[in-house]
């Protein structure tokens, strides 16, 4: 039999509340865990072991009628938390404990949700890594900026973690480490209590090891029902886009994006070869644009009262920024809002879009958390994509694909990716 | 002669740049007016005198280079502050002292402006009231939710303030208190370090005693020129919208927009009757639901750890946010991106549009902070909108009209104002 820290969110839910587990054994279960892998995988900024053995004894002792009743939970250290510290990957804010609960967290507590601990970010939800490894080979990065909630998922520390993207902080991360990794629409996960990198593209994450566990957690932040099972014969329509990109993405993701691609069409897909637009070959310099006029605002006193502890890379950022005249700014809010009217139409023919998620495997380095421009091509279209682990490199490392769907078709996204991980995982 | 603290923004910069007054003196005439008026007016949460001289008189030992050199603002305290508590008009966050500066106010500091202290909110930003009482008469509301900034720049405590505006938190406090209230195209001032009330609304705003201060401080933090000064001669297309609600407002309100289209049409503009599409009725019902979807999400860790330090009212709103099916939810989010695609097509034919700013004088009550209809009517549309004090209703108390423009037109919006205020005002 697995340890209780192997199974899915979904199974440990339902374990508790029928009472074949408690709680405490499978928060032990999680602690043993990340006992035996944290000096190598280093996933976590922040926890404390009585702690959470205490959360869990409580939820035992209590009713287990809320949705999540039990369930440990990673959260990314850029999301305030009322009783544990949130660093946002930055000296600056050593030992800094915010007063209250990011909505996100709030939520998932009062659904029975055990916060676990802090899992590394890179500074400022940015590019500079923190010291997180890549559970499949440590010497390679785990991605970022979501580093410690992909690494500590994938490594069964923890069964569910949250993650924030503002290029491509989730589904990397998630690609890299062999797990699914959902960005939602843009802001359907409310954002109070997040430190904003870039508030026009931010947008709250889930990592988990199944579709269902991500179903399962979203449909208590957003107070619907989970989707329907995947049908077992489906016809979809998918749209394969490569992007201006392909050329540069490794043999493996090409790979594993042709691959996909056949073997969805042999269970009855049509796929469909989309060209986007030329004008989207430009969403790498409009997102940094936007990402670094932003920035230099939310880190304006960061800037001026803590230059030293800043990293060189998050300084040339806000300079930058500052530098960026309000027109410009404004004209890449524009653009970005254009091809946000042109997916729509570009949808039309489509049930869903197979894409490449990340460049290749992990890159072999602690120093670089890998290419964001597979990932920001889409978060600046604030539609909601989905990583899905189907995939193996050259050097045995993961290799996901990415599924996007419409703005606010989530639940589509959801049903779809049941779909596809039941004909290529299962 | 005036004293400093009676003169507008732009007269201060002008003054300490070129050195005819100091920081100092200027600090020294507004915390004078305070220590006068703070015993009726209760504008401010936070104000350290000491704290307040002690930064003049850095400004005054230093280069002066910057473009808001040694001017007072006073901030909302629902905006974080590094070196100021700030409570969020709630007993929660008592003595709360946050790590950081807002992005807002960090830019602001950064363009030398002084940091005063913190004004009065309403709880979380909403509808329940503080202590505040309308300069021009202390038996009526000042509104809400940014009463102290309102009160405190009407009353010549200080120079500009920041509101926040969800509902009508800008807006209707200006009116009420007979200032300019400038609330921006949703979004255009970055909201890092804001405790959100609704995400999807709140935009942060400015008050002050001319449209050229506002235009000032808003070129500052968005980095663009000032808008030019207005044209002596124009011939605008005004669109008059007096709403459904009109049969509602007073006759001082319907008055003060009545007497400014024949005023402007007399100066050349051509006024016409615009009516809006019939669904728009339904956005008082549709930002309540978003209001108390996201609220829910956002208080959640609040309202399970604090309710008896929570009003009734926003209580209601949490518990009934947290009944909300998503589906509702995204209904009314769509219903709200549908009506700000047809503000494009209504705006059309049009320079500006003209329409009351609030129902009519405040109300003669500190218990209620007034109705927030006629300002969330536009808020929900994401449009930039100003009030412009132009008249006075029959207990002598201001009464304002309101301007708006499309989305992202706010230079035009202020462009506009310069010339209404020309002929309405001086």
């Amino acid at each position: 039999m697995n340890r209780l820290n192997e199974i899915t969110a979904t199974e440990v839910v339902k374990k508790i509340k029928t009472e074949q587990v408690t709680a405490e054994a499978v928060m032990r279960d999680c602690l043993d865990r990340i006992a035996e892998r944290e000096a190598t995988i280093k996933a976590w900024a922040y926890l404390n072991r009585e702690q959470a053995l205490k959360a869990a004894v409580e939820i035992d002792r209590g009713e287990k009628s809320t949705p999540l009743a039990g369930l440990p939970v990673g959260i990314k250290d850029v999301l305030d938390t009322s009783d544990m510290p949130t660093e946002m990957g930055s000296p600056i804010y050593n030992e800094w404990q915010p007063k209250v609960d990011a909505a996100c967290v709030g939520v998932m507590r009062a659904a029975g949700a055990i916060i676990m601990g802090k899992t590394v970010t890179c500074e400022f939800a940015g590019s500079y890594p923190g010291p997180t490894a890549n559970p499949a080979n440590p010497e390679h990065t785990p991605g970022g900026s979501s580093s410690g909630s992909a690494a500590a998922v994938a490594d069964r520390m923890v069964h569910v973690a949250f993650g924030t993207q503002t290029g491509g902080s989730v589904l990397r991360p998630a690609s890299f480490c062999g797990i699914f990794g959902y960005k939602p629409t843009y802001n359907v996960i409310n954002r109070s209590g997040l430190l904003f990198a870039s508030e026009n593209l931010d947008t709250i994450g889930l990592m988990a090891r199944s579709v269902d566990d991500i179903d399962l957690v979203s449909s208590v932040l957003l107070n619907r029902p989970v989707v329907p099972p995947a049908k077992e014969i489906a016809h979809p329509r998918i749209g394969l886009v490569k992007t201006h990109l392909w050329p540069e993405a490794s043999s493996e993701t090409r790979f594993a994006v042709e691959d996909s691609a056949r073997k969805l069409s042999n269970a009855g897909a049509e796929i469909i070869d989309i060209r986007m637009p030329e004008t989207f070959e430009d969403h790498t310099r409009i997102r940094n644009l936007l990402n670094d006029f932003e920035r230099s605002r939310v880190l304006s006193w960061h800037s001026r009262n803590h230059r030293e502890k800043m990293s060189d890379k998050i300084l040339q950022q806000v300079d930058n920024g500052l530098t960026i005249p309000w027109d410009e700014y404004h004209s890449a809010l524009l653009r970005a809002e254009d091809g946000r009217a042109m997916m729509d139409t570009i949808f039309k023919p489509l049930d869903f879009i197979l894409t490449p998620a990340a460049s290749g495997e992990a890159p072999k380095t602690l120093r670089d958390t890998g290419d964001a421009r597979l990932q920001g091509y889409w978060t600046i279209l604030h539609v909601p994509t989905m990583t899905v682990p189907t995939h193996t490199g050259p050097n045995e490392l993961p290799v996901g694909i990415q599924l996007v769907c419409p703005r606010w078709q989530d639940n589509r996204l959801i049903s779809w990716c049941k779909w596809v991980s039941k004909i290529l995982i299962n």
